[in-house]
């Protein structure tokens, strides 16, 4: 018995998908195949309207449908304020938060010299060229703590020194709602440092 | 920010793949976004044409872009030994050990009396008819060592007690490769049971 073509080839399309392997893969074909047709069809363009309208926003680089993005053009935002993210689904984390109402610049990445990700590979020009045209006063670098984020964060601060802006980046120590029992010592010091006068 | 509604559609569609909540189906609509063009509408048309071309074999239920699947149409198969299994992919995990060159049949499920699941859900009549029409020798009940599973296993039998064929069932017993160590109570004791003469 062989395999089917169109059967092999939705499993190839499934197992380009993160964290996908070939098992999950072949599952998700099965399911494909015992759903209703129109589900199926459904399925099959929601996947072309993702990818033929939603573009990345020209200024900031989040997604959207129009020109540029809801944040970019909403007025009663504050666009003196620019959070750095590494990518779209960030933005989204801290919108989810609703309490920052400032503007979004999407780095694509973070700095990487041993896998070859320099700052080329980033729109770090982009967001040199927004801190001069558009008069923004804080830039805030939104990068994970870790070598990479902390590397991409004060790479940044340093291309962004000649101008007149603030740079500053998310404060570190416990996350909320953790004990301090299963803290690790990094995050313990982080803490201290950034302890807070009550 | 308001969520596209272009983005909401695709997390929609994935989340109704079997195991995906709504974190990983947000996670592949990103990477739908991130694909290259060529690749989503790839993905999209492969859904499209699985969902067209496959059907299941009107004789034993397996997939098929044929008007009866490759099993039933190849002669150089034994049509007197037929394997019933539960889905398709039961059928695959067979073919990929390869010695069994008999045929297949589909039930579609198990019977599940509290699930509301009885016989006529389920491809029975069907194998019924088989038996009596196809000359069918032996018929190998594959499910799974399960309630539901000896239960199907066991009304299969009874029905087809009538018709002149050979009504066996997969053996149990200890999985190859495995310790008695770590071997359930229940499957030693039909390990125990299903004991072979050296």
């Amino acid at each position: 018995m062989k395999e089917l073509a169109t059967y092999a080839a939705l499993v190839d399309s499934f197992r380009k998908l993160p964290g996908i392997g070939t098992r999950s893969a072949e599952r998700m074909a099965n399911s494909v195949l015992e759903m209703r047709k129109e589900d199926a069809l459904e399925f099959a363009k929601a996947i072309e309207n993702a990818k033929t309208r939603v573009h990345k926003c020209p200024i900031c680089g989040l997604y959207t449908e129009e020109e540029t993005c809801e944040v970019c053009k909403d007025s009663t935002r504050n666009h003196d304020i620019c959070l750095v993210v590494v990518n779209p689904k960030d933005a989204t984390s801290f919108e989810a938060v609703n309490n920052f109402k400032g503007v979004y610049h999407v780095l694509g990445g973070l700095l990487a010299p041993a896998k070859g990700i320099g700052p080329e590979a980033l729109s770090i020009d982009a967001l040199k060229t927004r801190v001069k045209d558009e008069n923004i006063k804080e830039v805030i670098v939104a990068t994970s703590p870790t070598l990479e984020g902390e590397t991409t964060a004060l790479f940044i601060a340093k291309i962004l020194e000649p101008y007149d802006v603030k740079v500053s980046r998310l404060g570190y120590g416990l996350p909320a709602g953790s004990t301090l029992e299963y803290a690790d010592p990094l995050t313990l010091s982080r803490a201290l440092e950034g302890r807070k006068t009550l």
